[in-house]
């Protein structure tokens, strides 16, 4: 198996962004992820791109196709893939790369997600995002994915006396940090009360506990270790992956605050990466609701089981804690373009271990880590990174 | 790169299936293809699932988790990943297991397709289908895939001289073959007058050239090589594989006549194959529309561009012809499941390299070919297949 690096990265502000049409805002991404890379387009073998539901967001499928025609590849005819799995289907078109460019097939790879969600209005959009849940034993019945993860946070609370509070520091902590990047959907800080205070979506979730609808697409470019010094100097390796599922429905689950796919992605990942959580600097964690990202944060096991909470409380995931947590703002403050998750995380964490972050800089930063889940955790996907240079 | 054999197949009879879910077809063609492998459910290492559009189909995202839970596979947390590229999600689905397998990530990896299509009722189902051509040039004026094809049809007749009745001579053939697979939609004959009489869909197109609208489900398992036999005797080697896509708009064609990405991938998987067309014995084609399965012969080279319609008038590529083209009865009369088109191909032709065909086995048959595209041929996907016992 090849080593397999990142050489370039690209994204673009996540938000509403009503003035460009899917096909260009990924390629807008994939430009500058190019760029980036010094890699030019003749050079690209194969192209995945992470959605999760074009055919009823812009009714508008085989959309891998149809981004590598716009990005005008179509007459060197790329190997085009697009991978779905809820709000994993980034993660899953960078592990898709991966294995292309590590199985020695293809050397330039592209992995893009992208998503555009803002034109089919709230209630729609929202409708849609549960298609990702069980339709025929939680969908059908109204179940959305806010009213899921509330019994989520409504249990973990129970279980191990997670507050209100608690939760909303999450989001504080996130809007923080989005503050700081510009390309995040909100770059503005939110105080403690204001979450507290904001209205009731599922109880015990707030408007501000959950992770906006979004546009945006992020691009990452990928080729094999011992090509990457020949696009630039600044290569980060994929050291480790691990992808894992568990039932579609929450209510099959064994315990519905362990994310079962998430604690067992997780150690896939840092059993190939070689890598132990102690050495874990950052980390990019699925924050779709505030609670998602304690259990992220748990069942990673960046802090001990029902010890969540209290160390974002306690500021253990700020910037400057023992492990950055979504310095990029995270779902919540970036900006949640569904498809394009999994990559925006992988190109935040490229950033920081280039040490290119700027004002949300993590010091010192050489191991970083990316985790995205689908559904309510029905699939998870983790990479470790490694700064190469 | 790992040597990768396919060591079990299952597949579902397609056609409209109303008592079933689309859950439970893809778990009955799942058991069935384990049991062929003689692999335990406990083996499976990935699950990657091609499916077009389970979103609008049947309101559900998600499928790969989905199928691998309702399989019991839950606790053992499986990777899962569902890949999507029109009607040839299926052979992106396979070329990803194939890649899985030969990086050495995983060993034991089940590739399927899956499609539930019949529930909407025609006239949405054709309209969904429109949605793998361009939404925004072609299918918001009213473009369908009988329509583009037809276009394709006609240039073809005015360049080549291609009749009426050598298209009709395609559905004859495969109904034919269809007729000796008893997990065929269609298992009765055409007489070429039915099908020149039958009600015109787009001229010159008649309602016998198009492929019917099916439920269906197709599974391969695979595994290295040199792990096969320790599961059965029969193990028929992936050699050769070939991705490529076009602009996904048909008038942004050099040639309507030509799909290049057909041509590109044929010749990239038979490139990696070390194999020359003319070893090949039998080929599975996508022949969603009679002069689809023309396009095909022609651009995978089986007969000079051109020729594809007096070759099968002249019955080249029927069983006992010069190359066996859809034994299985093809798209056409087997049916299209759609995202369960590139396995079920896979399906039929290790049946065939087994020597397992029956009534329509290709005498002697040791290296086959299956081809699938999306769109109008805005991406295609070549495998290419040898018996290893």
């Amino acid at each position: 198996m090849r080593d397999v690096a990142i050489i370039g990265v690209g994204d673009t502000r996540f938000g509403e962004i009503w003035d460009k049409s899917f096909r260009e805002i990924g390629i807008e991404a994939g430009l500058k992820a190019l760029e980036d890379a010094n890699v030019g387009a003749e050079q690209i073998d194969a192209l995945y791109v992470g959605n999760m539901s074009a055919g009823k967001f812009i009714d508008q499928e085989h959309v891998s196709a149809l981004v590598a025609d716009y990005a005008g590849l179509a007459n060197q005819h790329p190997a085009t893939f697009r991978l779905e799995g809820g709000g994993a289907g980034g993660g899953l078109a960078l592990a898709s790369a991966f294995m292309a460019v590590a199985s020695g097939l293809w050397d330039v790879v592209v992995a893009g997600g992208a998503e555009k969600m803002t034109d089919v209005g709230e209630e729609e959009a929202n409708r849609i995002l549960s298609s990702t849940a069980d339709q025929e034993w939680e969908t059908v019945f109204g179940a959305t994915h806010a009213a899921l993860h509330a019994m989520v946070a409504r249990r973990h609370m129970y279980d191990f006396g997670t507050t209100r509070e608690q939760l909303a520091a999450v989001a504080v902590k996130n809007h923080r940090n989005g503050a700081k990047n510009p390309n995040a959907q909100y770059q503005r800080e939110l105080t403690l009360e204001a979450v507290l205070e904001a209205p009731v979506v599922a109880d015990p979730l707030g408007v501000l506990d959950c992770a906006p609808l979004s546009d945006g697409a992020a691009v990452v470019v990928l080729c094999p270790m011992d090509m990457a010094r020949k696009f630039n100097d600044t290569p980060v390796r994929i050291v480790g992956l691990g992808v894992a599922s568990d039932t579609i429905a929450l209510h099959d689950r064994r315990d519905i605050t362990t994310m079962d796919s998430t604690v067992v992605a997780g150690k896939r990942a840092l059993h190939m990466a070689k890598v132990g959580t102690d050495e874990i600097q950052l980390a990019e964690v699925h924050d779709n609701y505030t609670i998602s990202e304690i259990l992220a944060i748990e069942d990673l096991r960046f802090v001990e089981k029902g010890k969540g909470g209290p160390a974002t409380e306690e500021g253990v995931t700020e910037l400057d804690g023992d492990i950055a947590v979504n310095p990029s703002g995270g779902l919540k403050a970036r900006g949640q373009p569904v498809g394009a998750t999994g990559i925006a995380q992988a190109v935040e964490v490229v950033r920081q271990l280039r040490g290119e972050a700027d004002a949300r800089q993590v010091d010192g930063a050489e191991v970083g880590l990316t985790h995205v889940q689908g559904g309510t955790g029905a699939t998870a996907v983790v990479h470790v990174f490694r700064r190469e240079n």
